[in-house]
């Protein structure tokens, strides 16, 4: 974490200002999600693009993908419209997204599998995102943070030896346990391809980091450790070591009872949390980070008065400390645009208590 | 918890004498899914019976699969071979199991479902569950503890209003915040009927009893403590006040940080850990109460002496307290019963350290 400490300046974003630890004079918020199937400008320009992918690596589709939610919502931040796999695919392990089922790949399953990849990604395959990120940086205000992503080695990985979505990624975990060299091998191609990914992202424009771990919640500790904390670590530092000042998110979603250690062996500058986690007793357990997080999605579906009071409770469970407003998985597809409108306007009108910032001192407030 | 100590007797089920927080001579076993598909004697009787329901309501089939793996490997427990949605078929929700797709239900999703559904279950349909415990208490040793069972009230429920098995029960979770009141009402329908189920599964001989909550990860704080915690509580509670000699264990499955409040709200005599739990960390929380776990499924699959270590461990880290071994989730049916055969093994073998049993005074061992 930088630590760093500086005035909260009117132009600077509240998303960068809570990353790094400073105080803020409402509560930042984004939606993970929040460009995408939901809003009706997003199914328009969907239903005139060939593919899912095709929407990914056409920066002009991206752009606008990414701005839509801005330009309803006046989020605190834009994320990238761009999608996890995009790695495995340039890495020749070739992605398709089937309507209504999600991602197949080839499925990598063996050795000579693996061995059949790029020795990296295809920096032309991926170079639409970066065409779009300068785009949006370009586009973007400064108070609205450009947020690029990636997913983290094992969730990648997980789906490129399942071959697609699962519950339990029991072929992938099969396969780390029988072919524990190929799948260290696997793991470290993806963790280099998104240290380069990641890198490019930063040299495009983009303000903060997140990285996505979907699948961190179906592994036992030590494989935790192993593929989805370490890979992640050795990620956030080698990003850090060139570019100390773009913060970095890791979500290792489902880590459950990890978190508190996975906070401390990744110096990430904030922790995407789950819609399961406990929110009050995990701001009591690392109070100085910055927490990110965690409205069920379900309850937006549900919208109402409902989905409001329940953003109200985390605001006041997370507000002793750093925070981002989000939710704690992805905006579903059958939302109505006008909870989400409810509640971003709800929860920017939330007065927050006068509390230290990160640095221990207490701001004006 | 009984907080009841005895000598350990050789005739007592270790299991039992586990649950009663005694020391026991060496680690007891039995492992979730014991009878089922990885088995092929299991599937030589699937093969001669119509559907998957009729194995479970008919007694001598749920006898013999139930036998089959205490036959094969002397198990220190038999559990009962059943299924979770026997009383949701017995409310009224009719249930069948596709080949290969799992389990398929008339969805309740709406008051009007909910209302069309018994106001207690069938009890000449579950008579055959209890016929076939009767018939095992009669043929089973007393080293070997029956396991009765049945699903929370929220996992039963979750796949009674989705209709089929899902990676995050949106349609339930959806309703549930849609329809609170059809939601309660059907919560509370499940939790009388699974109290009545228990109650005559104990009277048909059941020495211990396990609430099996396999979908209790996929709720925020406040709906795991409603939907989750609170009817295992009253379950737990009103079988107590009849039963106060049969051990119950719960398994409310990825509930990850919920798991110490869990642990203080209901007083079960054993809490049965999933894959993900670090057993380390949670010994260190829950000294005392018997734990149950977790050797990854996956590691037994894959086999050999990466599943015999990782079994070592979570003996060690579990030993200091009362503990089962056990998987953290059922046997996979690609599992091959010869390495089941070398981990009840391996697991019998290793030596215990000397502890102080649950009520805390020192054992001669």
């Amino acid at each position: 974490m930088a630590g760093m400490k500086q005035a909260e300046s009117s132009t600077k974003s509240l998303v960068l200002n809570a990353l790094q630890g400073q105080s803020v004079s409402r509560p930042p918020i984004w939606l993970m999600r929040q460009a995408g199937r939901y809003l009706p400008e997003y199914r328009a320009l969907r239903a005139r693009a060939r593919s899912f992918l095709d929407l990914c690596y056409t920066p002009e589709l991206a752009f606008e993908i990414t701005m839509q939610p801005v330009r309803r919502f006046g989020m605190d931040a834009a994320i990238l419209f761009s999608d996890i796999l995009l790695v495995a695919d340039a890495l020749g392990c070739a992605v398709t997204f089937v309507e209504g089922v999600g991602p197949k790949l080839e499925p990598v399953r063996s050795t000579a599998d693996r061995a059949r990849l790029r020795p990296a990604a295809d920096a032309k395959k991926l170079a639409p995102v970066y065409a779009t990120i300068r785009a949006l940086k370009h586009e973007l205000p400064a108070e609205t943070a450009l947020i690029g992503f990636a997913g983290a080695p094992w969730t990648v990985a997980a789906y490129m030896v399942e071959g697609e979505g699962s519950k339990e990624f029991y072929a992938a975990r099969a396969f780390a346990r029988r072919e524990p060299a190929a799948f260290t091998g696997l793991i470290e191609l993806l963790t280099e391809a998104t240290i380069e990914h990641l890198r490019a992202q930063i040299g495009a424009g983009a303000d903060v980091l997140q990285l996505f771990d979907s699948w961190a919640g179906v592994l036992p500790e030590s494989e935790f450790r192993r593929w989805c904390q370490e890979p992640v670590a050795r990620i956030v530092r080698a990003l850090k070591e060139e570019h100390s000042d773009v913060p970095i998110i890791a979500f290792p979603r489902g880590a459950g009872l990890h978190l508190p250690s996975f906070a401390d062996a990744v110096p990430v500058d904030g922790l995407s949390l789950d819609t399961t986690v406990p929110v009050a007793a995990l701001r009591r357990t690392l109070p100085r980070l910055c927490l990110q997080g965690n409205l069920d999605p379900v309850a937006l579906l549900a919208g109402g008065a409902g989905a409001l009071e329940e953003a109200e409770r985390i605001v006041a469970a997370l507000a002793s400390g750093p925070f981002i407003f989000n939710l704690g998985h992805g905006v579903l597809p059958e939302t109505d645009p006008a909870a989400v409108a409810a509640l971003v306007a709800h929860v920017r009108s939330l007065q927050l208590p006068c509390v230290p910032s990160h640095g221990g001192e207490r701001d004006a407030c």
